[in-house]
């Protein structure tokens, strides 16, 4: 690649014109003024500037400081906003005009590209809800009786998702080995990662009003990677019976990059084949293929401990978002829900430490730097980039 | 009660001077006009006109659609700005100004006061944590292991909290019988609801930084009733092992009212004794008086089924704040989080339906009302009110 010729990228780059994900990012030399960005190649191209000297019609949702005014948009803007940044990235005509709009990617910082409203996790892959089950609970079934019946999940904080690259101080917390007669306080001696897949909402739904499987492409507008970071010693004590809380809560990382779900149209997959009915709300039998063949690298200190498959995914993002609607409760935009840990059958695609050490650790040190990145075949041999998740353990405030 | 004399309350009226509540309003003639007032009496005070006609330093607040500003403000300007209002509402000089200001509260309509960033629903009822442990793992110990160590608590669903007298449709949903052999769908056979109170975060504070103990009257703002609506067969069969999720997210009804944490501060009690050691960081015997002699009352169709003692919580609000925080979460102003159900030891003083009934029911019919109510001691014999939260109960969209 050309430093001269951004716009000239290897067919194979994983941020070429089919990519084209969005994010907010703002310069050194004015820290405080957020902007809409689109990532090309190493470059960001300044969204609000393009939609200025464009003279688009969707100027207003482009010049604000996070995505949730353009997620609310809903899906046909999404598209001709899509379509106007292909343009402007591909046409010849328009290549000195876009190419004056580009910023290398090392010249801004990435901010948490929206604003969360309600934060759901799920826990959709059937290798890791097997392998922890019988790790968390070895005289039971693996498989809780409703697994495959429903998409498990649960409310995360929504207040403490932060952006790639954010620092991820170990938490402190209760932990009680089982030999142990009460617990202690101190740092989590457990701290591991959950390679996930998120889904951001853009388009609300109103209370009482479920969205059917074929809602999913109208309410969502796009997908991120995420570390759903966990303490397990804290978890472990915490979760019975109403589920994990501080274990989770310290932090969860996200992409600063927004794939929109039209981005991965030629990676959709049928999901694997599903052993038990379920019932009608969630028989996609007939729908469009629900899974997306992408495939994740997680990486810890540079060295590359796992490769889960989202294709070996149990349950779809669409029958997530229609489980979550069901009984009635309400969209937002800025909603995330995460798919849960992605882990596939075999021992170097497991998407957490817990699973790749079989229980028995060595989990995340102060200083471990953890990176997950994903990419999904596109049209004509391409590939669709994953906006990358990192960070970096420091030491618990008590330690 | 005069009605040409709005300003003069009965001694013991539960919105006299010493309770002064905020809340939310618009009126019929601007009805997209939302406007914070205080209730006092019968009647709500237009803070927007007073702040604007008595030029008070805080206008900018007090102008603003919700109370999250307000919340934002920190503890020496709630002080402030409630000083202003008492003088307002008890100073003759204010009289006839105030008087001026103030509309019956049957002409306005109330919203929703303050937009909810995280929910989180705790479980501090020894006597509920034991009846529900009974009824829903009648093979286990009551108690789970961690209970008397920890406010167990977990995270709800922000986008669904409403206000006070919005409608609840009962929810669809899988629910199984333990005689069946797989799940079905449809309405909940087992709608309840769950007599709490919220506390709602004004000052926010940092990602990694908890707040100890002596922080709650920084951090929380004030107080409001909850009614946690519950499908309880819904939950049963979805809440293994990651916790309530679909069986509570349809609707969580909190009152139109946010109560000064500084007026309890004649009803705060201490909690009762903990046959437990706890960890450093949640003693609170050395700090105030962790507990709040609050009365509340819960009437369905009028009629009153139970009087739950919130003096009876085993874990109290500040170590609910403190535990939340401890592995470095941080708060965001509008964080709400409830008290989970208030039950005491005598069978009328059960705060929801499960408990009242043995697990047995009848649980809630369509169309049934439900409203909580509560009162707390105050100086000088008066009584703090808590505003009501009423719902009532529609039929299922498939029914």
């Amino acid at each position: 690649m050309s430093e001269h010729h951004p716009l000239d990228l290897p067919e194979d780059h994983p941020f070429g014109p089919h990519t084209l994900p969005y994010g907010v990012f703002s310069t050194a030399d004015d820290p405080t003024r957020r902007r809409i960005g689109v990532r090309y190649g190493d470059h960001v191209l300044d969204l609000d500037a393009l939609a200025a000297t464009s003279g688009s019609p969707h100027a207003d949702l482009l010049a604000a400081p996070t995505l949730n005014p353009l997620l609310a948009a809903g899906r046909e803007t999404w598209q001709a906003v899509r379509e106007a940044v292909r343009t402007a990235v591909t046409d010849p005509a328009h290549r000195a005009a876009t190419e004056s709009l580009l910023l290398p990617l090392n010249a801004v910082t990435l901010h948490l590209p929206f604003e969360v409203a309600d934060y759901v996790d799920f826990y959709a892959s059937e290798h890791h809800a097997t392998n922890v089950g019988r790790i968390f609970r070895p005289n039971a079934d693996a498989l809780t009786p409703n697994w495959k019946h429903l998409p498990i999940g649960y409310h995360g904080r929504a207040g403490t998702v932060v952006v790639s690259g954010t620092p991820v101080v170990r938490p402190d917390g209760q932990r009680k080995a089982p030999a142990d007669t009460a617990p202690t306080f101190g740092p989590s001696r457990r701290l591991d990662i959950e390679a996930e897949v998120g889904f951001v909402v853009g388009t609300p739904s109103a209370l009482g009003e479920p969205v059917g499987l074929a809602g999913f492409r109208d309410h969502v507008f796009g997908v991120c990677l995420v570390n759903d970071w966990s303490a397990r010693d804290i978890q472990a004590w915490e979760y019975v019976p109403l589920g994990p809380f501080l274990g989770k809560s310290f932090a969860t990382s996200v992409s600063a990059w927004i794939t929109p779900l039209d981005a991965l149209d030629h990676a959709r997959t049928a999901p694997p084949a599903r052993d038990v009915p379920v019932l009608p709300y969630l028989d996609d039998s007939d729908a469009e293929p629900g899974g997306i063949d992408l495939r994740i690298q997680v990486d810890i200190n540079g060295e590359t401990v796992a490769r889960p498959p989202f294709s070996a995914m149990y349950w779809t993002a669409a029958q997530q978002l229609t489980h979550m609607t069901v009984n009635g409760a309400s969209l937002r935009t800025g909603d995330l829900y995460a798919s849960g840990t992605v882990s596939g059958p075999e021992p170097d695609q497991l998407g957490c430490l817990l699973e790749l050490t079989q229980g028995k650790g060595p989990f995340l040190e102060d200083g471990d730097e953890v990176t997950l990145t994903a990419w999904a075949p596109g049209p004509e041999g391409s590939r669709i980039g994953l906006g990358e998740v990192t960070g970096r353990i420091r030491p618990a405030r008590t330690s």
